[in-house]
């Protein structure tokens, strides 16, 4: 199905304005800058304060041809990483916008579902999920880890359309044999596993070397998974260690108190999820609200990632604030989630916003112990983080030589009349870029790369 | 300048789905409505389950000429009541996204000040006013509470732009001769005074019945208006009881502590403002978040409405939740702002989700003392309960015979792939209508009325 070809492209260069995370707090913006993606879709080149009319040149001395078609960028408009979204349940694409207000079982019962059940038709995986990628490679989001359902065959679908449209993504079949109607719900904790085995086979067949799709172990949450299928799935993780693994971690305090009484043997979640092995490196774990010292403790040895949702957290039954602040400065990984349909949005800038909305709150009600998060700290969630969380920081993130060209280009200048990034002639490159995050959205994204092939129709 | 023949519309008719607020928490959706607008812009006809079949029928038996061009809605469309802005900075359109996580002092004077000062360019606040209102109207906001600069040249201009363009406004001369740089402050006491009277003139010459512009006193707040302002401001109020008042009230730590230091002698920013005869049934108050017993029950004895402005209040330099549920409890009126710029949105519907953000946070926080707004709650503020608050509701907020018809026409299906109101087949209305409070954007505004014409272009 996909030929070794397909990911080769016409080395090209940009010249102009890239901004990117070189660290937690650290915001690069480089100017005149000059930057050559070669035939395999990686950055062979980048230079600092290359005037244009020295790009031939430049190109010559670095030993590309200088034919290399480059791309220069006026005022206003930049590159910037692709953005990652390490916490999407692709299954709910359609139900974005509906279940506000409600405590995180009623809302699974009620909304999800019945909403997820859909995905037993194969038809409907193909329409929704084709919908789904090509939404979320509009706003940018060049990396996703998506949640399936718990259907084999809609989450080979959901693999291979990522492959298809090009966009990098991590996917799990959901696994949920308990605590859930039966008309969705796994049929039995071996027939659970044994899809989930199924699924990475079918993915490491499409995409052998996971060059863009990479299979994930997805448990839903222990409360829909009974010991059997948490222990299969710690099995898998240890006979591959290449696989990533994620889940819901201390999202709400309902959750908590059930998964409580479902496992009372274990004191707190981590232990639950370390005890059957599926807590480590590359665990992707989303929401993490309500961790305690120990928990924190046990994250940092484990080198867990959290996946920051604060769009869902802050309009479902109960308004969680995530400790960021803590997280970052214990150096555990961190990260940025839609959680759409969970969250309303789709849009990971929404979610940065959000993130900044959360850190506020957090601020204020610490007494200022915990200062909200900067422009350049959320930005760095949304794309170095977001690739450390999901294992992928050798590869993608920013832009450095040698990794792959996953990259936005932003046009703030002359955008829907003012409605989104309001940009004045007055306005320096950091206003500009403030502007695209505080007020901007996919009409901004004017192109999207995944290794180096522009994917957004 | 305005001739009275622009405010006569050729009559026509509207068939489908209406929904609108009833009062606060009460949300109505009328199907098969066939509502009519007469050549005045006022709804003349609203009737409930009228088969398309019997449009014809049903305008002749109430005396309308059959031929009345009548829209029939599709599946998925639907009207709304315009969208009621009731705090809103124009002269701040082109700085938002800018000066997130600043204090209120830091912010003004860092930020906003330099910006507003640019107003003083008569050229300069043409092209911005018209960007803005373009913006606002594309965006559904019929009826506008505007602050202008403190220039009464830009803030002229800025009047005749809404009347030009067709949008309900109020609109004031922003006074502040204290407390702000050399370079953007009122000259004098007197000069302040002088400048707003004749800014009213202005507007009364150009709108004489207020048909769509009100001038609105606006002393930007305590800080920045001595005592001889406020007080000259009261005269004015007093002397002109058809104007309505707005200012800031309650909003920030830091900005109620320097209030409390140039005033000593009010116990509170209600006794000062009533004192100076600023407070009434008239007065708008943007934020209102730390208000206490006592002054809760001043605004509710002297009627004032509160403007909720929920993007700005948790995206400043401190984290602000107004206490909603406890306004709705006490009858208090309440409407939405989107306090464009100190907010990074212009939209109403992200104040609407932002509102129920807060609303969240604030159940939480009190245990579940205080639940979060309903949809319809938030639906309320943005339309009826914003005409409450501006005086309006006679005219507008509602579909309701009689009154003058502000709408907008809302597609919630096939837009955008998705991205915006991802609607399905198997959504029923109520579904409809939360995607696309949740989940839409301008784009789902297709036509914007205001008296019946149409002005989003």
């Amino acid at each position: 199905m996909v030929v070794e070809n397909s990911f080769t492209v016409h080395p090209f260069g940009y010249h102009g304005t890239f901004i990117h995370a070189a660290s937690v707090g650290e915001l690069e913006i480089i100017e005149q800058g000059l930057l050559v993606v070669d035939a395999a879709g990686r950055i062979a080149l980048l230079e600092k304060d290359i005037l244009p009319s020295n790009i031939k040149d430049t190109l010559a001395t670095n030993g590309f041809s200088t034919s290399t078609p480059v791309q220069v960028l006026a005022r206003g408009q930049f590159l910037i990483p692709g953005l990652i979204d390490t916490h999407n349940h692709a299954p709910q694409w359609t139900q974005r916008g509906t279940g506000r207000g409600r405590l995180i079982m009623d809302w699974l019962n009620t909304v999800t579902f019945p909403h997820e059940a859909r995905f037993a038709d194969p038809e409907y995986a193909r329409n929704t999920y084709a919908s789904c990628v090509d939404g979320f490679i509009r706003q940018g989001v060049t990396t996703a880890s998506y949640y399936g359902s718990l259907h084999g065959e809609a989450t080979k679908i959901l693999a291979e359309t990522c492959l298809e449209k090009g966009q990098r993504a991590l996917v799990g079949k959901c696994n949920m044999n308990r605590n859930a109607p039966d008309f969705y719900k796994d049929a039995s904790a071996a027939e659970s596993l044994q899809v989930t085995e199924d699924f990475i086979a079918h993915v490491r067949k499409i995409d052998p070397t996971s060059r863009l799709v990479t299979p994930i172990l997805t448990p839903r949450f222990a409360i829909s998974c009974d010991a059997e299928v948490l222990s299969g799935l710690g099995d898998i993780a240890a006979k591959n260690p290449d696989l990533p693994i994620q889940t819901h971690f201390d999202e709400a305090t309902q959750e908590m108190q059930i998964t409580k009484e479902l496992f009372p043997e274990f004191e707190n979640e981590a232990d639950l999820y370390e005890h059957f092995g599926l807590l480590n490196n590359r665990s992707i774990l989303a929401h993490c609200i309500y961790v305690g010292e120990y928990e924190m403790g046990r994250l940092k040895a484990l080198d867990c990632g959290v996946a920051h949702c604060p769009v869902s957290n802050t309009t479902g039954g109960e308004f969680g604030m995530a400790p960021m602040r803590e997280y970052i400065r214990r150096g555990i990984k961190v990260s940025l989630g839609t959680d759409s349909g969970g969250g309303y949005s789709s849009s990971i800038i929404d979610a940065m916003r959000q993130a900044f909305v959360v850190s506020t709150a957090r601020e204020t009600l610490s007494g200022g112990k915990d200062p909200s998060l900067s422009i350049a700290e959320c930005f760095f969630m949304a794309t170095l983080g977001g690739a450390q969380v999901c294992g992928l920081d050798d590869k993608i993130g920013n832009f450095v030589v040698g990794k792959e060209f996953d990259a936005l280009e932003i046009h703030t200048v002359g955008q829907n009349s003012g409605i989104i990034t309001p940009v004045e002639d007055v306005d320096q490159l950091p206003d500009l870029f403030e502007k695209f995050i505080m007020s901007g959205d996919e009409r901004n994204i004017v192109k999207v790369y995944v290794r180096g092939r522009s994917i957004k129709s």
